[in-house]
């Protein structure tokens, strides 16, 4: 893990590392919460923004070279790329192989439909760990830990509304995730 | 004309025959504004609604007789299927086989990625007939004939607010067609 953390800040810078360590830390506790595997947490969450890099230019030319197909939305919000090529650089330069882990990373920033446990616990962590301070943080943090859907219903509705604000594209996956995290409570409160 | 208005009426009843009219007559004026085949916007105007049955076991009964797959949005918000049902009933029922009328039907309530001018009238026109009253339809009203794709992206972020805050899904197709015209938008402010 040291060695991990070491790699990152080389490769992110140590504010970014920072942030990952956070959610890294946020993300153990959702998942002790949750009873799910703790060192995927662990992982996951310290290698999410492993792509994350300052430079456009140098994020464009890897996801190339890792072959990744940008979908319309993520040629114009190139932010967005970290997600997907964060997965190709954690397996290749920091040998992570679980598919999981690496799920958890490629759709942290968008979500995507019917997210697994560990994609919902590192979206989450991202969104709430404690240097977050947006006007709503204190909501989310307390329906992270209460009622882990809705509280990604809760996130995924700010995220388009401040899409809708800002005048930016808004991510199919993030409509499709939200999507099916709605349905699923509306047929559960249907007990269907 | 008139026997199909006839018809509508006998099909959907006097009152949502009567917004057909209204939105019929907007589709002619924007048709005109914006030089579009005004024949075209007339009779898609007319006949958007001509599916939007009360009964909701008897719409989804004629969405399957005409062998429509339902996506996963329709099937629980079933109001939404009166837009590709529409588009068999103008065939079926209202002699309509010109494909540009018959999208436009299809695609008012949701819109769609790369809309055509007549999808873009009919849509707006449903959205601003005289009788809407709602918060913001008199800034609507004055877009659709500034910028009509101003206009649109306007409805539909409205739209998607209305979704989030009522906690219903958002089609995707809503989001598509946004997506394009702000990424649209972009572009052209760019020069590209």
């Amino acid at each position: 893990m040291d060695n991990l953390l070491e790699l990152l800040v080389e490769r992110i810078g140590e504010k970014r590392a920072e942030h990952s360590i956070r959610v890294m830390d946020t993300a153990v506790k959702l998942a002790s919460h949750y009873s799910s595997d703790i060192n995927k947490a662990r992982i996951a969450g310290a290698l999410h923004d492993c792509a994350k890099y300052r430079d456009k230019s140098y994020l464009l030319k890897r996801a190339s070279d890792f072959g990744i197909i940008l979908d319309k939305t993520m040629i114009i919000n190139y932010q967005l790329i970290h997600g997907p090529l964060g997965a190709k650089v954690a397996e290749d330069e920091f040998g992570i192989e679980d598919e999981e882990i690496l799920d958890a990373i490629r759709y942290h920033t968008t979500g995507r439909e019917n997210m697994s446990l560990l994609d919902k616990i590192v979206y989450m962590a991202d969104y709430i760990e404690p240097s977050r301070n947006f006007s709503g943080v204190e909501l989310a943090r307390q329906l992270a830990f209460k009622d882990l859907d809705e509280s990604l219903i809760y996130a995924m509705n700010n995220t388009i509304l401040d899409l809708i604000k800002t005048n930016k594209l808004i991510h199919l996956d993030t409509i499709k995730a939200r999507n099916y995290l709605v349905s699923k409570k509306l047929y559960s409160s249907l007990n269907l």
